[in-house]
């Protein structure tokens, strides 16, 4: 997997005026290095049309596209990996679907989750919610910077900080010892998305 | 594509305090001889693990099993089919993914509908819903027994009836011309689910 330092979500929620690949495409241009599709209010078939678009935006720039849930659909538009929650498909089945190339992601809030994600070999997790969300409709609780510290010190796979992240807190997230952070409503709901992209990749240059 | 006449599909709502296994078998004891796991409020996790149980139920009945809606399942479980709606994945896609030998049968409500599915490769359609029906949560008007009549002159492919068949009812559906009928709450939320499914075989004979 090529390495990824600032990773953005889509959320129609957050621009409900404009058009979502123009706004990933604006925080691609600001830093931006992964994009997950997640919508969790579309059918299939929306979904299978925002995929094919973002997976062709994000191929002209070479930035990696995930799809959130739906392995169907990111096989069916070739997508570069899947992003699974604990409800969802199992890592284990997800990689038998995938074969062993594609890029898999798996959210947890727990060390516990963390080391089985690790041993079943996910690619990445992602670690939180850090601070309190709205994003998600099932809302967890936010699990705290401790276990952002748990997994510095216990997960070797890259792990993704997420969950409230903004630019008047993302010092504490990095300072805890993440390298990688997903963010989407403080990108994509943006008044300036690139420049709210840029300010986070900056934050991360000092980490590197 | 075995053939098959007598069509059931999950629906938990149904049959509250019993086990969806044992609901399932009693249907394919009584006649049923093809199985659709369609479940709207479960998890993907949930669903997969359904979809496990069934597959291996079905299979000891040497009874086709397929998968509502959702493609990533029914190749985690190696389900004999898929069954789309109109708002899903395509079929095209579906069947990129899945291959020329599993089952696809499509949703319609009518014949254009129809007519698409038939010249992109689906296996059989759905044509309803017939008679009003509270099954699914985004209900659609009832087609009525003229849409079954236009798909008898006009398809080729099998199709199965389906939306609000009960035993009282289904004289009609069978004189418009529908060999295979789908049964939801007629046959899983019947008192005596074995002998539901048997009288509507017993029905179903009378056109074979
Ligand atoms: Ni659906």
């Amino acid at each position: 997997m090529k390495d990824f330092s600032l990773y953005v979500i889509t959320g129609e929620q957050f621009y409900p005026h404009r058009h979502y690949l123009e706004v990933i495409e604006e925080a691609i241009q600001g830093g931006a290095d992964m994009v997950q599709l997640r919508e969790k209010k579309k059918t299939k078939r929306e979904l299978l049309d925002m995929a094919r678009q973002l997976k062709a935006l994000c191929d002209r720039y070479k930035v990696p596209f995930i799809v959130n849930d739906h392995v169907d659909i990111a096989l069916a538009v070739d997508a570069d990996g899947v992003h699974l929650g604990q409800d969802d498909l199992p890592l284990e089945e997800a990689r038998k679907i995938l074969g062993p190339d594609k890029i898999i992601g798996i959210s947890t809030h727990n060390l516990e989750e963390a080391k089985r994600a690790e041993e079943g070999g996910a690619d990445y997790i992602g670690v939180g919610p850090v601070f309190p969300t709205n994003t998600k409709e099932d809302v967890v609780d936010p699990v705290g910077l401790e276990y952002v510290r748990q997994v510095v010190e216990h997960i070797r796979i890259p792990f993704v900080a997420i969950g409230g992240i903004k630019l008047h807190n993302v010092d504490q997230v990095l300072k805890a010892g993440a390298k990688r952070i997903c963010i989407v409503s403080a990108i994509v709901g943006a008044e300036n998305v690139k420049e709210a992209a840029c300010a986070f990749a900056r934050k991360l240059e000092t980490v590197r």
